[in-house]
């Protein structure tokens, strides 16, 4: 059965609970605002979560992999089996993320999605059949568990810079050279290669670039569409999203195409240095926490912004009132 | 005996030190630089702390608080007694300080300084004698401890924010506007008033205000003399220290008269919303690990920030090298 993604199923935010949540931020021991982006942040957890008292203790980082056939092209620094070494680097605890996952404690997940049978090079035929696509989104959907409190998404999968190049290309238009940059670090000569790459692709599959499923499976990358199954399964479950850098971030566009109000769950963690991520950000209406020139995925990115999460729920959970501090309020009031 | 501020005394940055770091970061799995201002956190802190094996475990924040003359003249939102108050709620536990001392673990240690003696009016004389001064920047020194592995500086101080953009002005130039903002929350009315509170001490001291002391003692507060005195003791043990917001910044520009070099030891925390804030730390060429529209000191955004330099560590210490993890490298290598 082909997987219909019904925007009007989308559970919806608690504005009566954020208002709530607004009510309490404005009665704690600080300037009304001062805490800026971490009153924000609470604010939103309690719309999403329902609840005057947030919860980031079950967190989960799940990094989706996959592998691409137009790395034959040569749009990588790296090779993909280095896709399979990086999964096994995640298992034995060697990788950025690990160590990140213990410094802002959660639980990570690897979901490596039929790495020894990258897509097809979609300069010539689809990345995917619907199948194979939908698949993979129902994965993605199955990986979220059920009592997580908030997700970090992340990704690994040599060539997906690219695939997040060729989406975004289709989604937002311009030229392909927006939409590129040096992933793992190619040098000029190979970022022109790429570019070419992303334009050609883009316009052969142009009528077929409708809707979230066509992105995903003609220029999308199976990793991809298991983080959009992700993203809207945790809509579902009304679970708060932070996304990591460009890959994840063009894997969440697609769901734009389903409905614009499909990620207002999702804050993007950071800023990626990686070229597209800044305007494909704008284009969705976000504004990312950090922006530290991080430009590895994993979810590295995100799972530092997750430390900020915890910071905002942390001072609206236990910070005292006015009243309960016998603190006196503005001269002027 | 008068303090003498001794430039040549000054601990240098292992550089040497810093390229090994360099070296180890890029061994590790990851494309090189990928992990942007992390790994330049990581270097910094082998600099500093001369190890390939940087800490933050022991990490202490410390909130100087001061009462200032000039909130006589209308320049703050709530009044002076507010100072003492939240010195009680941080003892309490009940304030942002204190529940972000514990979403990222750090030592809180609240250092009042005179509170009931606030200093003199200094649109009208020397906020300060030179030995009250210095006695307040000795009290800064020696609330180190000996055994930090970072420091995380903060202050609480109603009227800071004027005594802020005093020194500011005094040491950058410019017209006082530049640097007076909102503080607490005044309105345009009263922030007229603050631009010529600010304007007018400063022209009153302009012929003494050639140093970190002279500075301080005309035109500072005892908790920004003791901020001095902490962030100059933090240099001499090589302890990093991350700065707060504005204020704090304020108290570090006065070190800079005595030596361009004698901040190199400090990381902006991150960018606070007050207006100053962002020209000052240019002044200082420094760039703020966030930016989250914060604005209540008390150490907040640093303290939020350190959890990103335990993100640093945390990878730059236990990260595992390509060789380690048997991943290939880059294709034209």
């Amino acid at each position: 059965m082909s997987l219909f993604l019904d925007k009007d199923s989308l559970t919806q935010f608690d504005s009566s609970m954020e208002a709530r949540a607004r009510a309490r931020l404005d009665s704690l021991t600080k300037p009304q605002g001062s805490l800026g982006r971490l009153e924000d942040i609470a604010a939103w957890l309690c719309g999403w979560q329902q609840t005057l008292n947030p919860r980031t203790e079950k967190a989960y980082t799940l990094i989706f992999a996959g592998n691409h056939g137009v790395v034959a092209q040569g749009v990588s620094a790296f090779p993909s089996e280095v896709t399979v070494q990086m999964v096994a680097n995640f298992e034995n605890g060697g990788a950025a993320i690990n160590q990140l996952c213990k410094a802002v404690p959660s639980t990570l997940r690897v979901i490596p999605l039929s790495l020894e049978n990258p897509t097809q090079d979609f300069t010539k035929e689809p990345a995917m059949t619907v199948v194979e696509c939908e698949q993979a989104f129902r994965i993605g959907m199955d990986s979220v568990p059920k009592d997580a409190d908030i997700l970090v998404i992340g990704e690994m999968g040599i060539g997906n810079t690219t695939v997040a190049a060729a989406i975004a290309h289709a989604i937002c238009g311009g030229i392909s050279a927006d939409w590129v940059g040096a992933g793992t670090g190619i040098d000029e000569k190979a970022i022109v290669k790429k570019r070419e790459v992303v334009a050609q692709a883009v316009a052969k599959h142009k009528d077929n670039l409708q809707d979230t499923i066509s992105v995903l499976h003609h220029v999308g990358g199976r990793e991809l569409a298991a983080m959009a199954g992700a993203i809207w399964k945790a809509r579902e479950l009304r679970v708060p999203v932070l996304l990591d850098g460009y890959v994840v971030t063009a894997a969440a566009a697609t769901l734009h195409l389903t409905s614009k109000e499909t990620l207002g769950h999702c804050l993007a963690g950071h800023l990626s240095v990686e070229a597209g991520h800044k305007k494909l950000l704008e284009f969705l209406g976000m504004k990312p926490l950090l922006d530290l020139g991080m430009r590895l995925g994993e979810g590295s990115g995100a799972q530092v912004a997750l430390a900020i999460v915890r910071c905002a729920v942390a001072t609206f959970n236990n910070m005292a009132t006015f009243a309960e501090a016998a603190v006196v309020g503005r001269n002027d009031k």
